[in-house]
């Protein structure tokens, strides 16, 4: 069904949510070892933002995003690609339903992210920032401590709280917020003996290069994990991130879409 | 051939180059109102970096490009979509014949730049960064001077030469090297009189947010531009772009690939 010519190698399930797809195809790009256009990966983002919520139909034990999710999977694989990435942490609670049904190959973001905390950490302490859908479907635990890594969950409500919080700010656009109520929540990880904290929500990977907190907690990015292992699969030389996109703080341009709910004040534990 | 639950809308002809089409996807979800995923445009991004250099064909008058270009556009027409983006000005060379063969509408940069430009001044003199190859197909100087815009080119080889370095530097990955030589070239056109520099290449547009000469110039960006056109187009609400994506200096991380070549000293006409 696709010209030979310009066959994607590399799908992508995107809109989950927008602007994380947005970063991962951004940091794809940017890490990337390439000087000429046609040195780039040949790839397509699908976005699929309608989706059912995925940690709504977790938390409620429902299947409601597998369907749109397959259909995403055999349009892709129409488009004849080999590699098949998701950038959404909380919707490879149906990945083996969704990897027995496709010819390419889902490259599963928690694989990638365990290899991304290897290359920073030997062993040690790591804090999950992550959707509640996530927890609960669990792939993530059983990653990190097979690694050899110790989970470490921060005690008291605020810390889940913030990381919701900071989510639903990105999906509202105000990074800037966002950005914030992460901070605050690294606070609390790093008070709770963390040594390593997991971005293991892309909606976080957002505003991974505007967080200030990051200099006595080594902070992993699930989108920059899935850039590298997809390059690496593709057989494409992958670099660090050379100045990865941030988002500029501009005055009155990025103000909080809600007069009440998350707050953007310090977390109780204090500075 | 797409499941309907998941059809796009919007398709995007992307990898024209890499980071230009990522830079597009990014300013489009963040310009779109929006306060959760479900709200942002169902789009598919095809990424066809392999496709023949548009400035040499243009330049070597044929038409290289436009065998593969056709393809995309029939795939992204199978695929469903109503509207058509190219973040790629010199692709619009072959737009005429594009548009004759798509079901989909492909909305044009030049008249979207153009719009944006009036947003901007009501007259005045108007200075184009773009590929030779966008200057050799003429799209703009019809359609500025239509709008009642003088054309402003400064005189010299400098200019352009910056403008070509500008380019290949962001396709090498060299965002603060690129954003040096854009804006000698800004100084130059401050110099010849412009009131208003169209980045006018999608490649410039990677560095618009990086740019530090355009207090006394107006700048417009042509993938903003393009941006807000797809989302009036299908209806969504449009605001400013709230806290571009920029790139960060990375002290040693984003350096020049070449030894020799583009030069990033400034213009001979002096600070």
């Amino acid at each position: 069904m696709i010209d030979e010519t310009i066959r994607p190698r590399l799908g992508i399930i995107g809109g989950l949510g927008p602007l994380a797809s947005a970063d991962f195809y951004f940091k794809l790009t940017r890490m990337t070892e390439a000087l000429r256009d046609n040195e780039h990966v040949p790839a397509v983002v699908l976005s699929v933002p309608q989706l059912p919520d995925r940690t709504e139909a977790i938390l409620a034990g429902h299947d409601g995003p597998l369907a749109p999710l397959q259909a995403a999977v055999s349009t892709l694989n129409a488009l004849g690609v080999t590699f098949i990435a998701m950038p959404c942490n909380t919707a490879h609670h149906w990945y083996g339903r969704l990897a027995a049904n496709s010819r390419a190959e889902i490259i599963h973001i928690g694989d990638a992210a365990v290899t991304e905390i290897r290359r920073s950490l030997g062993h040690g302490r790591i804090v999950n920032l992550a959707t509640r859908g996530t927890l609960v479907s669990g792939f993530y635990q059983n990653r990190i401590s097979a690694a050899g890594f110790e989970l470490c969950l921060p005690v008291g409500s605020e810390f889940q709280e913030r990381i919701d919080n900071a989510i639903a700010l990105v999906k509202a656009g105000s990074i800037a917020d966002a950005a914030i109520e992460t901070e605050c929540a690294l606070h609390l990880a790093r008070l709770a003996g963390a040594d390593a904290a997991l971005l293991g929500c892309t909606d976080l990977s957002v505003v991974a290069a505007s967080l200030n907190i990051t200099k006595r907690l080594i902070v992993i990015d699930s989108n920059t994990a899935l850039a590298r292992a997809c390059l690496t699969r593709l057989g494409f030389g992958a670099q660090e991130a050379r100045g990865p996109p941030t988002v500029s703080r501009l005055a009155g341009q990025d103000r909080s879409p809600w007069r009440a709910g998350p707050r953007a004040s310090w977390p109780r534990g204090g500075r």
